[in-house]
């Protein structure tokens, strides 16, 4: 069965972003090192066009991950960085240019109806307004038989995990304290939930936790 | 040199503690379930004076980081769950017995002053008034060439951090998210700390993820 899974960057200190994200710097001050390890990958660097990079043990996973993701599902501010109407927003045709690094359906959940956005490189932008059980219905169609890779941001993440929406929590600790941003976790408001570890994996660069639900609770 | 690590227990999500902490379960709801995997290690019950437990690549890990300790530092709640005058703490003896597992000298941060406490099998409290920085150099005197071990709680590690006081975070994630509770990250109000990873190993039960400041940045 195709797999529905979260897959985040984050501080040790818990912060997918770091203080005082703009429209210019989305992911806050300090922010774009979370992401620093992926961008010495070989399949990473791929994917985004770029040359280069590290094949090794981290890059094969990798790889093998993104070639099982069949849909992506991301919130609205991870598309644009903005919020409020289209009309207003001055990255409405989102933040990933004209070759997006997805090169599958993307389903965007926002507040905000529009139509689709069709790019380069196989990447689709299908804006979904009815919830989040919606946006995932939506991309598991889309997906068949492959994963749904949930990319952010926090908020999406923690309201999947709240209705037990998730397969697998994929999380690639940066070593690094933020200090401060945009948590992952907040207090979710259910009982503590119990998981099995599927993998943790480690270089210099980053730690990769791996979580299912489980557990002996 | 004697090294001084902050070493504690967190949930996925982060935190140190569950909610709505009391005298009797000062861990919180749900809290106790953070520390199991310490339960199922020899020498942690040895160390309790409990019987049995596993003797693997983990157990020996704790033994040798055990047996490298001269000296403890911990918050005023971590010492008895309580807060403000003694005379109004009902735990002003300490929640940890009259034989506790520390078996060296533990320096207590708190504000308000007392004599020494001496305990059973080699374990003494001392209470230390004024600061961060004195309990961690009484500690450090203690401990001679020993390492000193931290335990908590979060605001004693939040301000060895802040004052960049630690050697090594030792940080022990188990695999639940709590939903809630105390943190052990709250926001630094610092710069960016970059880490470098010095240990990660993992059990179904737990995973090590022990860090020294360090980095690129």
């Amino acid at each position: 069965m195709a797999q529905v899974f979260a897959d985040i960057s984050i501080s040790l200190d818990g912060f997918v972003a770091g203080p005082n994200p703009t429209l210019e710097q989305p992911l806050g001050e300090g922010g774009e090192q979370l992401h620093e390890w992926a961008f010495q990958l070989a399949s990473f660097r791929e994917r985004h066009g770029l040359e280069g990079g590290v094949r090794d043990d981290d890059d094969a996973f990798y790889a093998q991950s993104l070639a099982a993701i069949g849909a992506v599902v991301m919130g609205r501010k991870m598309f644009s960085g903005g919020e409020g109407p289209w009309e207003d927003d001055p990255k409405a045709d989102g933040r990933w240019g004209d070759d997006p690094p997805f090169h599958v359906p993307v389903f965007v959940l926002t507040h905000h109806p529009r139509p689709p956005l069709q790019k380069e490189g196989g990447t689709s932008f299908t804006f979904v307004t009815d919830g989040i059980a919606a946006v995932l219905e939506r991309a598991r169609e889309a997906a068949k038989d492959q994963d749904v890779s949930v990319g952010g941001g926090a908020s999406v993440i923690q309201q999947l995990l709240r209705d037990g929406l998730l397969h697998e929590l994929r999380i690639h600790v940066a070593p690094i304290l933020l200090g401060g941003g945009t948590r992952l976790f907040e207090p979710l408001g259910v009982e503590p939930l119990p998981l099995e570890t599927t993998r943790v994996a480690s270089s210099p660069n980053v730690t990769h936790l791996h979580f299912r639900k489980g557990g002996t609770a």
